[in-house]
């Protein structure tokens, strides 16, 4: 099940970007300028996302974010860091 | 199935909100100023998710947003119109 996983991964061109909330990426897959960009943005969705939520709960928090596109998904995990990972939504034919 | 189906989605307190894009509420679930509360700033935030997916390729567009917190889990499907559901992540035990 292993292998099947891990290519079904590399299939779905996966891309991934950690950061620590609030500043520059520690780690990324993409090149430079599209991690800074990406980072940046993706952290204001997140404090747009939870505004949101704290609204209406000012206990809550955001656990993640996904925005699926026509040609990519992008799943937002956030903590202590911001993992994000970009891949398409669906698997190549 | 159905049933269950149906039951699940009662048991996990589904709320929804039916919106033009860029427009007050049309059909909802919930009170009036909550619904109107809640159109506003998903709005704002599927405008934010697109113009950080247009950046990259602005052919591209959003199809769907879900933010998941600790007690809640929005998802926004966008298009000519803007659905969006809002229920408990979890089944309640």
């Amino acid at each position: 099940m292993a292998k099947a996983k891990k290519v079904s991964l590399l299939e779905r061109g996966q891309r991934t970007i950690t950061a620590e909330v609030g500043r520059i990426p520690i780690r990324s897959t993409l090149d430079q300028s599209m991690t800074v960009q990406y980072a940046e943005q993706l952290q204001n969705l997140v404090a747009l996302a939870r505004s949101v939520i704290r609204d209406t709960d000012p206990q809550n928090d955001v656990i993640t974010l996904g925005v699926c596109s026509k040609s990519d998904e992008i799943i937002v995990a956030t903590g202590e860091w911001v993992l994000a990972v970009l891949q398409h939504p669906f698997l190549s034919a």
